[in-house]
């Protein structure tokens, strides 16, 4: 038998502030075999997100933060090489959450989706029809409560979640303002994705142009920046207002530069700001993922891939991205043949 | 006939950060007579309460912000002098919250609410039995649905509405932590209120004092101050937390000092924060005041008035308390016979 080797990115250190590619170590050693109910898969394409920027923090999170040489925590596609599940045969698509950032993984068969051939690239099931997708629809329709007619405003606006948001506003018939960084990403919201409007967070009158944009004020907030641009925002509040916070990608990396000062517009609209995890409402995903899946097709949905080759490439890629260096989805290729086949046993 | 002098406290100015009492005035002039469906009441007691600096802002608010000259708005129970209002006869006494900062007050009769002889005093009609306590019990119950064995933490603790929410968290069974500004506010919370502990804000080790008050961390956030309290609150905050936005009187005077800069422990916890007014659920209040004043007769429930003469004092109370320096809900007593009687006409 041959045994194939396992490249993985593990963290070496905390980040200090930003995080740096010298925080992580890539590691060799043998892909396991599965064991009973296990799975192995090999992994084509891995997601980058910010929340695992979260994970790296010695502070309380969502979940535990990892230890120093843990495994990079991270949603994968693959295909099934070898199984011990019987309900996943060899050579299907899945799709998993726990996969990590590595080119194997073994995981429990539970831990995966199967994904159907619905006429969509494979790699969009880590992203528009995937978690963040998901993430959009279920913050947007549930957490929001978006009606027709109303504003919503959502920062990050080119971003794997925040491209969705917009567009979902807008096949309800909302008003769908973005915010994004640089006038590049703003045109490509308009022009390709169809917002009504796209602000630059970076233009020196960023705050008269979001009030511009919002003549009716905002009904929905969805964040995924926080900061300045968070606080901007709040200050156009409608009355019971809805905040959807999903993401402070802003602070992950210095904490909050000078504080959240618009609190009173909360207050005073009675708004309601309520955080959550796509994660814990897995009942949700598959009418959604099956809603976002037909827009793809329709071409109701657009989505735009940002791909880095090579998971060596994924830290750097990864700190470029916590910084706004993605346009689009952040995705790695994993190399198409990285075995090493070696004559041992 | 004699004609009676009415005596109003109008807004002079605009208060620049601390409401000094030359932002106000005080004006005579003759009662009105009752028009149709009108009432005229004499007031006995008016109501001090945070919201009033929101409404002296020039900023949008909850409604309109006052213009200068108008009477300063506020709640008073009285008595009926003449009535126009078929449902409300002269003796009755009566609560309403449009009265104003005056000695007599002519309001549609839709506008009041009749107390009933209920075996509680008549001032509390203003505080335990009235808007403060409504406000504790919503905020709590609905707006942050506490159940049994969960902690909440409550800003303001010795106040109006703070008060109040302890003690039906203890009710309910749950662990009632306080913050209130010095050793007196904070022993008699405990001691009298029977608060399981309550924390000064002002002690060099508030945060770590507050974090051992906490072990189970905080499931319910009451806030009614904002700023640097507030901040230390959240970063005690449980999975799924609720944050009850109620009031945020540190920032009333002078804008948040430093911002909120623990935005993240909401995202990380899957925290809601939701703000409200309680007039907006007028449905809600009969079965809470029964339930207040039945607690309040069964001793179970117990309350703190700090009192000040006569309307033309009202200014400086109103601005001591803005600073914290009211001990329980404030009142002014109105004076007991201002009637001039004049002999015109």
């Amino acid at each position: 038998m041959t045994s194939r080797i396992n490249l993985q990115v593990r963290m070496r250190r905390f980040p200090q502030g930003r995080v740096d590619p010298a925080d992580f170590e890539l590691v060799e050693f043998p892909v396991p075999e599965p064991g009973e109910g296990e799975v192995l898969v090999r992994n084509e394409w891995l997601s980058l997100d910010p929340y695992m920027r979260l994970r790296m923090d010695p502070r309380r999170s969502y979940v535990e933060g990892l230890r120093l040489g843990d495994l990079m925590p991270g949603g994968t596609v693959g295909v099934v090489v070898a199984s011990r599940d019987p309900t996943i045969p060899p050579g299907a698509r899945v799709v998993g959450t726990r996969m990590g950032w590595q080119l194997w993984s073994c995981v429990p068969g539970s831990a995966l989706r199967t994904i159907a051939d619905n006429g969509v690239p494979l790699s969009t099931a880590l992203g528009v029809c995937g978690m963040p997708g998901v993430t959009a629809h279920y913050g947007l329709f549930v957490v929001g409560r978006l009606r027709r007619g109303e504003t919503v405003v959502v920062s990050a606006a080119s971003g794997a979640v925040g491209s969705v948001v917009g567009q979902l506003a807008r096949i309800r018939g909302a008003r769908a303002i973005g915010i994004a960084g640089g006038a590049a990403k703003c045109r490509y919201v308009v022009e390709a994705l169809g917002f009504d409007d796209c602000i630059d967070h970076r233009s020196p009158d960023f705050e008269a142009r979001l009030a511009d944009a919002t003549p009716q004020r905002v009904d929905v907030q969805f964040e995924n920046v926080g900061g300045t641009v968070m606080d901007a925002v709040l200050a156009r509040l409608n009355e019971h207002a809805r905040i959807v916070l999903c993401g402070l990608v802003s602070e992950y990396e210095q904490g909050p530069a000078s504080g959240l000062r618009n609190t009173r517009e909360l207050l005073v609209n009675r708004a309601t700001l309520q955080a959550f995890i796509v994660s814990e409402h897995l009942d949700y995903w598959p009418g959604a993922l099956e809603e976002l899946a037909q827009w793809v097709r329709s071409g109701e949905l657009r989505y735009r891939e940002d791909v880095t080759e090579g998971l060596e490439n994924a830290p750097a890629a990864f700190a470029s991205m916590l910084q706004g260096g993605n346009f689009g989805k952040k995705l790695v290729r994993l190399d198409d043949d990285p075995v090493i086949e070696q004559g041992v046993q």
